[in-house]
């Protein structure tokens, strides 16, 4: 059976809702965050101490879009994943990268010298709020037709990957701003049957842990 | 023709050392650095300002790790693609996605706040050259058994990800320190004919910019 290593609302919730879409069985390890300290027997199963571990029998990963992309693949044929001869593929393994590398990472900023470490480097966590808010245009931009999904005209692990960006955001409260397209968007995102399990299944969220 | 928008030693090298492991025919936009201010015009071709921009008939694409992969199994079959049932394909894929979303990004703060914006918030940049040199023993594990590469047995994309980390580290003197693996393995990196092709097309390095 697969197992993620999971805490509410980090990037491992990528995985937990592509596993909750495809209605795959798996068994769940819920941690304290950050687990590095919080839970340090957990550097036995992944040394690196990040959010997600994913163990698929031999298979080990650590990199949340890269888990979703597996396992829509893997465990396809899937309409979530976009094959290689489809016009859409390179959009499709555009979204899944960006939703990580260009929306995620610099909210990890923000979480960490606005949230976890205030008072130290605040102007760092302005910039990259700001930089954030300005990659995320890609996502208006893509949407600006009346699509409801971003990539092959349907929902695929693409949503997913960007989704998450949208979810931390909105725990940061960095939502307030953006376009009507993309609030419209997360609103659809949030209405998944799969996100909402996903949801439940976790028990908590990242606001409740930095309240 | 691929034609792909390209600043010496940006990320947009992956793509390139990627095309030339191919031997695919790309047409070489060089841009100045950093192409948002110095050439606006590009903001036509990508509205982000980011580079890379690639660009295949339809496909438009900005990740440089996701084109990589594009490029690698939509002109496959190629030996620098692992396959989904193949035992490697989760660890390729994570591979992929580390060195990017966990090698490199962290590596942007040290090029910004210690190099091009010097003086303002240098702690930061302090904080992710560490945080990467934390992430980047879990390449020294992957290495530990003695393997030249990555995954798979043999040289993939995966290693062209994570390599090109590994080039961006050695203009920002972040190498100094590393392992002897990550040693050996960056010098087996760039005595690939095609990593040495790249950086002939390429004519001129980051630190030349920088300099």
């Amino acid at each position: 059976m697969i197992e993620l290593y999971h805490c509410a609302d980090a990037r491992s919730f990528r995985a937990l809702w592509a596993l909750e879409e495809l209605g795959l069985d798996y068994e769940l390890h819920l941690l304290p965050f950050p687990p590095r300290f919080k839970a340090p027997e957990y550097l036995e199963v992944n040394p690196l101490g990040t959010i997600p571990a994913m163990i698929d029998g031999p298979t080990f990963m650590t990199e949340s879009a890269a888990i979703v992309q597996y396992l829509v693949t893997r465990y396809g044929p899937s309409p979530l994943a976009v094959e290689v001869k489809d016009p859409a593929y390179g959009a499709w393994l555009n979204w899944l990268h960006f939703g990580e590398a260009t929306l995620t990472f610099p909210q990890t900023l923000v979480l960490r010298y606005r949230v976890l470490e205030p008072g130290r480097l605040e102007a760092a966590a302005d910039d990259y709020a700001r930089w954030f808010l300005s990659r995320l245009k890609h996502v208006d931009r893509a949407l600006a037709g009346g699509q409801e999904w971003l990539c092959a005209g349907r929902f695929t692990a693409a949503d997913i990957s960007v989704g998450y960006a949208l979810l931390l955001a909105n725990q940061l409260k960095l939502l307030g701003e953006v376009a009507p397209s993309i609030q419209a968007y997360w609103e659809r995102l949030k209405a998944r049957p799969a996100f909402q399990a996903a949801k439940r299944a976790q028990k908590g969220e990242l606001s409740d842990i930095l309240a």
